[in-house]
């Protein structure tokens, strides 16, 4: 059997690839002359399996999809409230090309426009790197995430760089407020370097699933971005990831994303998915035509949304007595809730036996679950109960219940 | 044994109760001299349990709360589309006393301002609609959200009303413009009493655990919200639900919310729980001081956040051979992830006998997982296999191969 | 003889009479319907001549062009500093229906947008100031500037006020913000009934000449404004005047103006004359576009700009020695520059006799021009130089030398 | 005799030397460190002669005092309408460091702010001038206009490029939008030589008295600007020359100024003076505190403002009766109103013999004036009478009545 995901995905392909409107970047010579024609289209799972269609191999170079990503590599090499101190994280509700810096910091308003990429490209690696030592990180790092050796277009690097003055605009200003400590050509040289690293669209689908995934690349594990940035990407990417338009897009698509000016259009829904999508021609707005209308293809066809109802309980809590034994299953991503709901249930019965708590189905407890589960445990165990926990996949690792003693095991 | 959640929510009322910080709203007489004493948290999950501290059964006025369960009302009542000629999706980065109208369409920018909110309040019930019959369109839907009959404060409609000016010039404002149809004076009369309905923090828990749960009131399980609109409120809410700062609170709690001035707080997280606070003192946005902090500890210690990682996998998926059986299973909220992974197990399938597929642990299929489940298993039968189906709760009801024909029951 | 000024004024308006571009004012009924063929223009000099053209008779309602005049009523009334403390006099940059409040203090920007004009109807007459009284107060004020008793025209008071939303929402956001004391209601009513006072052209370029004239009515002589209010609102007038463009206009033109909606236009170059042009069409940017055009020609062929070269020099000194008699002259309107001269020659002089001084031929000293005369003439006495003043006008009335005594006359 | 003038101007100086707040430009190294000590004030009148007091021999760095006249200088060279194009003559109604671009067109808004200057300086010479051939073009004409050879101060050219980066930025958006077309680094040095340029505040005075007396040099009589252009720059600092406030400074104040960060300030009022004033330490706008108050005593004290009023006629007429002979007089600077008085008096006059006009005492005429005054003496001429003018000064030079005929010489 052919599994009829791909399918699916061709079938956007092939709805949408009459749609020629628009045109490439007029401002940047190497991306002007682009061939116009490319569409492809991929999706990769927080689990790490990649479905695409079209022209999933034709490189093009990552543009502004680059500024999440540099943004995350910004916040672990100098510690988010550093990061802060320079860049904010508010919609800009500007077109890509304005200053959009905070009255009294004069912060750039986030890291997703320009003037906020190009500071967060300074920050990377460390107070005293050189201009060679940032581009490297940035390499390296997107090399991980996509998980495979990156190479930047040199082409596309020197036909920025004569373009560059809205940049080189930015980095002065931001100079000129302490903002940037860097030389500014030397910063506005190595982030139009970050801008022209090459990928694809699967490329760029398997760095957004990484995001899905809390930062672990979900085909090498590797874990390159820890949970707390992951989550503070994505939240950027929700507000300030398309340039007009953010409320619009967030209500009406509902996939935090962010787009590039050579076509690239990547999102990414948390534990669920990242997406990607590639096609030269930009809309009014500078992003992509028809990797936009994709996108919203998918979110109302495939309820790739947010905000989207799951129609149904993410974590599962049962009781049953079996002969005078009373035990209690939980299963499947235990959260707030469905711990609550569990000491619910202890805290209602009046049996006075043995408790058995089966979680053996189990996938995973958030920090909050874990607490609320274990402290359970240890009021019932005060109230003179002995305690059970069939847990063989060690869900609860270390299920200490405060006092140095554990439950039994069943 | 004590379930310790309501003790974990004392802590956090304890903790802040020392915060006198901040004053009531000085500008509404009846909010001025109100006790600033009350402090209350109430956490309704999307299953209907409510846990919550303090001072619960204190009522105050829903004020600005009241906007996007109006809102919600204004789509159900007028559509999408007519609500969004009227009314803007884009955060306004502005103060709540900004007029904060769109450029060109002169719409107020999102329904969470003032601007917004009377609009929304004007196109309730329909076209010519009387203002008794808006007021009391609100009155009834928020009864139905709260599952108990509310009641309008008159005394805090009155005070209001006579320092109503900042709206009484937006209404005249938005009808210069074309966008209120009606009497300006009535239009504020109306939105004014939709403000004085009277609340306690469980009642806000669970209007806001109705939007959590796609729009069904999760006691009564009266489907109030269609889920359509219940994710176009919590994706305003998100982008436009705080006052100043929408960035910030996204990215920093990550809890979408709307503030009241008389003191309340009220958030959602989709799936999983309505949040609301309550206590009368304000920070210098507007916001409950209090309150909002009551919301930044939720979100720190219990992972309540839009973008927190579930460390786990949501949706489950695996396959078995038995005998000469080769059984797939699944379980859980099944999404376009796991159901693309289970495609991926039947197609890597050498073997060829009967296909068993055994959902009887499935929570819920979305629609596009279930689209993609039959197309997968009507492929199979083409391809000649018997295909098998356990599913005893109905998950997959009236699974139609695509031609009439059925699976076979194990 | 014919005097060729009315002949060069009706070919400016054969000239601008074939423009039909533009339309009246349509968001007011009565405006709307105005016959859109009348044409006048007037210019009446700051020593009371007017020179005019064209549908002189033609009776029209002042609308904005109210608004320099009851800005001067409410500083007579209420003084200058109580009248800053509400309305500002910064240029607003922008259309004539925006809020264009400031930020901080919340006052309207200036007087000659419809805020600031609201906010400066409310202070006329005095704090406890009935409606009726402030409509009297500016009817009366405007007769006596016309030099005519002027008439409200109630149709379109009453058509206007039906329309007024932005009006009745500017002036509840200014109660809203402490400016506005009274009703809105009321202040509304009666700043509509101050538009639609009943003037023609001439009654305009009298107006404006009054002000030319630093306050007096050039032919009734009637104080009706001081001085420093003049020069407050001609100032006011050349900054913020024409709703859009206030550079554009001054450098260009060079005439501080006003226009109203109803089509009129109306002008002042200081101690020069007072101008007016009326034709109902409206450009974009809602001010008459034959009435725009007929100033344009006034400045270009008249040199009628308030920068314009004088090509001379203004005020004459000058130095005879007849027989054993030095003989200092002066003549035309002393101000600094020709006091400053003769200062000059008097401190060279090195001759011992006595210093005659000729003013016969002065029109008027500044007063610091005055003081300066003074000076010098008691720094002389006190070398031992007898002093002579020929003065046969006064225009030195009272030339107390500092110490009790005078010059003496020749 | 001591001319009285500069003890005022002293006593100016004594009043305000003991106000010692605020403090020397920080961000430029060089202007930090100056003496703040330094205080003098310069008042060049528009016949040449100049009063000072103070530290008149201090040299300073013109800094943006220079804009007003390079922009004079970009007029001459490349035309009003080319300059139009690239710089704008709105308030901008911001501080000096921002863009102040213009919607649609992105122009700097005015030539007084930074972006401005820039481009009004990459205007100079010609399209295709150097840099070199810029820099000498400031340094000769502000040499000209100040009677002496300047100097430019290498240190402060120095020291203020290394702090450069605001002006930078603004040179590469300019580039960016298309309006600068030069080498950004090459016109913000060149920019940054000419507000280098070391000047006096008698240097000034003499340089705005210049713009005051119609481009022409009082002193050297050198035509420096044409008319249109010190007309054109007048405005523009009438509008946008105060950093904040334009109207304030107007309507208070009503001197056209500009101020510069070294500390000068300069202003002008047409036909009368040049000012200027120095002393480094800066208020909280950017302008030199103690400069800034004694322009506010020369105001208040000296009725220096642009709208006091002149307590006269700029301009006299009359007519006598000797013997059988009507005789008309004029004298003064005849602008529109006196012409226009003059041809009522004709026009009224019954008598039928010859007339005679005698402008022996006429200063001037404005173009308009002569043009009225031959135009009622052709028509005299055609009714038949004969007509005689006394003109000795030859003010009315070259009477031609239209058909090559002159008037009789009586």
């Amino acid at each position: 059997m052919q599994t009829p995901v791909p399918d699916y995905l061709h079938e956007v392909l092939d709805t949408l690839r009459e749609d020629t409107s628009g045109e490439t970047a007029q401002y940047i010579p190497e991306l002007a002359n682009a061939d116009p024609a490319p569409f492809a289209l991929s999706v990769t799972t927080a689990t790490g399996s990649t479905y695409c269609a079209g022209d999933t191999d034709t490189p093009f170079s990552i543009q502004s999809i680059s500024k999440p990503f540099a943004y995350a590599a910004a916040i672990i090499d100098r510690g988010l409230d550093r990061v802060l101190e320079s860049i904010g994280v508010e919609p800009s509700g500007e077109a890509f090309n304005e200053l959009s810096l905070e009255d009294g910091t004069n912060r750039p308003k986030n890291p997703m426009i320009n003037a906020g990429a190009i500071a967060a490209h300074s920050l990377l690696v460390g107070q005293d790197a050189t201009g060679e030592a940032r581009v490297q990180r940035v390499l390296d790092m997107f090399s991980s995430l996509a998980g495979r050796e990156l190479q930047i277009d040199e082409d596309v690097y020197r036909s920025e760089l004569i373009t560059a003055d809205h940049n080189f605009s930015m980095a002065h200003m931001l100079r000129n407020y302490g903002i940037l400590a860097d030389d500014a050509h030397e910063v506005v040289s190595g982030y139009t370097k970050q801008c022209s690293i090459l990928v694809t669209v699967n490329d760029l689908s398997m760095m957004a699933a990484t995001l899905a995934n809390g930062g672990v690349q979900p085909v090498t594990h590797e874990k390159i971005i820890d949970e707390n940035t992951a989550r503070q990407v994505m939240s950027v990417m929700a507000v300030a990831g398309m340039y007009d338009g953010a409320g619009d897009w967030l209500t009406r698509v509902g996939i935090p994303a962010k787009s590039g000016v050579s076509g690239g259009l990547v999102g990414v829904l948390p534990d669920q998915v990242g997406i990607a999508a590639f096609s030269p021609r930009l809309d009014s707005h500078g992003n992509s035509q028809r990797s936009r209308r994709a996108f919203e293809r998918l979110s109302t066809d495939m309820d790739m949304h947010l905000f989207a109802p799951s129609h149904g309980r993410l974590d599962v809590v049962g009781v049953n007595l079996e002969g005078n034994r009373e035990i209690f299953y939980l299963q499947g991503n235990v959260r707030f809730t469905a711990a609550a709901e569990l000491l619910d249930l202890l805290s209602e019965s009046d049996f006075d036996g043995a408790v058995h708590l089966d979680i053996s189905r189990v996938h995973s407890f958030t920090n909050v679950a874990r607490r609320m589960v274990l402290e359970a445990l240890r009021r019932l165990r005060n109230e003179g109960r002995r305690i059970f926990l069939h847990d063989p996949l060690q869900s609860l690792a270390n299920p200490d219940l405060g006092d140095g003693t554990f439950p039994e095991t069943p």
